[in-house]
């Protein structure tokens, strides 16, 4: 494979995490697919750790997809075990032992239980492998610590920058962090994308408690980024929360106590969804979609996804190019109630079109020092209720093209 | 504008359309947008010709659009009126003034009521402009009769040959004829890509029965392509049936007298929506995808275009990469029934994948042969109903990013 430059979006450093007490990570450099990186994550957590969790909504979901689905009801986790390179998926009885085989090999070196073990596996779709070389590699992973760093780097496919953010809120008074690390970068349009996301927190929360938060905080955060309209048979986003912070238990998910440890959830959340935007393939633009005045939230969510989701929008915006007419044709096609008579659009904040008709003094030339920026604003008034959403994607460029015309060759 | 090269997919020629009784083509050359070349079509039509149409569903829609679903009601046209260069899309007021005006000056010239005159225009969205060069040009245009070929450059923006299609079949014994034009997404100002077809039979029809064969058959033609998933807000397919043939008239659009006719009219219909798909902006090879066993219909045609437009899909072809993980990722993004221990997925008629896995002895060497080639076969088997659909796309290459991304700049 062609080594792809570091996307011109990516931040300019990895931010720095803080330990999380009761998380342990291990790497392992195994060349599956990629060489001269880590490629192999295990993230050992305390004992008693709440696990909640996010996963595609693929009918074709991967093996370790299905797994984790069951697992989940345990609510609790010792392990997290993700490899990068080869996605398991569509692999059939092969697949499913080469889940089972890394859950038994984690089990025991963990002395858990076998639903206490989370996988995840990223990369080509459909190439069988046994997990021996994984399993085989487990114990002498477990003797080194690896930093975030590492962590964030094994489980890369065709990123080009490593993703992580962080947070800290209070419960009851006290203290607690979040870390998260995250991967793209094509196949994304998690619907609950080869999107993976593990977070880990210090906060004791219960099972239920967290994975309502967690449903919640997905849907305004990777629910709501597109870069392709492709959605992966692997996404997993996965968050433990040890308890190792000591702080009194509280279960309202959306109670005054627990507020501020959801705005930082939403907040590490989002962060790495605006990571994988801006790594998405080929990206040059970051592009922020408000649509507002819709029927409801989740018209305005339709609204929003089409025209993130539409080529011809994607592309004028990689062309610099102002051509709002695109944008007024993706609402139209997408179903939702609307009305040309009532639509307003805007391009970084300056009104072009509005009911019906371009706005009479519209001069192009703000919106497009505004388009020639790396960050894109579109807005998009419905005109007639009170639903709103904002969805976040990249534009369509020659690189995109590059990047998947070339993926196996 | 760059001039544009022929699409690869082309076809050698122009084909040898018949004349159709009781139709009579006028063009004008009027430099709306594109010069040296006809941009203004009349297609007068004899009285009592049945007219069907099919709107786009778009909320969006055109002015001409919105008019034509007015106009429809009446069952009967005198005249189809087309202009390429501007789509008086989205231009409040003075859209519909426009299409007005056009409507009043070609009933005047026809002697005509007002419902009897359909109108289309194609192009810019968004581009305020009165109709009186046109319905200036209307008088001096019914003086000379047009060509079959210069009625289809009439109507052409950035395509890149223009498309015709004809085909015969018989009545209760009677000869009959039909003559279609259309055009697609060109190469260079793809907002512009609007779909128009005109498909013209002197076959005496009523309106119903033709208006109900009209939608069946669109259903497996012009609904069955995709470029880029971009709906138009001026797609437009309308049909005159004359009569002129002097057939015995039959009003059972599904019964055995008008069977011939109806797999006449689909097959006018097919032959232009293929040649829309290999017009299509950067299109480098036709791409038919076929889904079987599916539940119903309507969940194969699902499946079919949700292949056919996952990026990862086209441009896996377009790198001439047997990448079949991508054909079953988009299976299962699109929400229908599907079990990946039942799918078979077939490139080139070679099976690749069966029953949750990679056939054993699969090589990859025949399969991406068929690859290399311009027309690539995809076939997906569900595995357990009795549903099937065939969609026709193109690839997505550099192309299509240079044609969308320059535009204007």
């Amino acid at each position: 494979m062609a080594a792809h430059t570091v996307s011109p979006l990516a931040p300019a450093a990895f931010p720095q995490l803080p330990e999380i007490g009761g998380v342990t990570l291990h790497t392992a450099t195994l060349g599956i697919r990629y060489k001269g990186r880590p490629d192999v994550l295990l993230a050992e957590l305390a004992t008693g750790t709440s696990v909640a969790a996010v996963f595609t909504t693929s009918t074709t979901a991967s093996a370790a997809v299905r797994w984790g689905r069951e697992a989940l009801r345990g609510g609790t986790g010792r392990a997290f075990l993700v490899n990068a390179g080869n996605s398991i998926a569509f692999t059939g009885k092969a697949g499913e032992q080469f889940v089972a085989d890394e859950v038994t090999a984690t089990c025991k070196l963990l002395s858990c239980e076998k639903n206490e073990v989370f996988t995840a596996s990223t990369g080509v779709i459909g190439e069988p492998a046994t997990a021996n070389r994984i399993t085989d590699a487990l114990p002498a992973m477990m003797e080194d610590k690896a930093s975030w760093m590492d962590a964030a780097r094994a489980i890369m496919t065709t990123d080009t920058f490593a993703k992580g953010a962080t947070a800290t809120a209070d419960i009851g008074g006290t203290p607690v962090k979040l870390a998260g690390i995250a991967k793209g970068s094509g196949m994304i349009e998690p619907n609950m994308a080869t999107m993976l996301a593990f977070v880990f927190t210090d906060a004791k929360i219960p099972h239920a408690t967290l994975q309502a938060m967690l449903a919640d905080c997905n849907g305004r955060s990777f629910n709501a980024i597109t870069v392709d309209s492709d959605t992966s048979t692997s996404d997993t986003l996965l968050c433990a929360a040890t308890g190792a912070a000591g702080n009194a238990e509280f279960d309202d998910a959306n109670g005054a106590d627990l507020a501020g440890f959801k705005t930082a959830l939403e907040t590490v959340l989002v962060d790495l969804a605006h990571q994988i935007v801006r790594d998405g393939e080929g990206a040059s633009k970051f592009i922020t979609i408000n649509v507002t005045s819709a029927l409801n939230d989740a018209e305005a969510k339709t609204a929003a996804k089409a025209i993130a989701n539409s080529p011809l929008v994607k592309t004028a915006i990689a062309g610099e190019d102002a051509n709002w007419g695109r944008i007024v044709m993706a609402v139209g096609k997408c179903g939702v109630m609307a009305d040309p008579n009532k639509l307003t659009v805007s391009i970084g904040g300056i009104p072009l079109a509005h009911k019906g008709e371009r706005v009479a003094d519209f001069d192009e030339a703000p919106v497009t020092a505004h388009i020639k920026g790396q960050y894109i604003d579109i807005d998009v008034d419905l005109g007639f209720g009170n639903g709103s959403a904002t969805v976040w994607t990249c534009d369509l460029t020659h690189g995109y093209i590059s990047i998947n015309a070339d993926y196996r060759s």
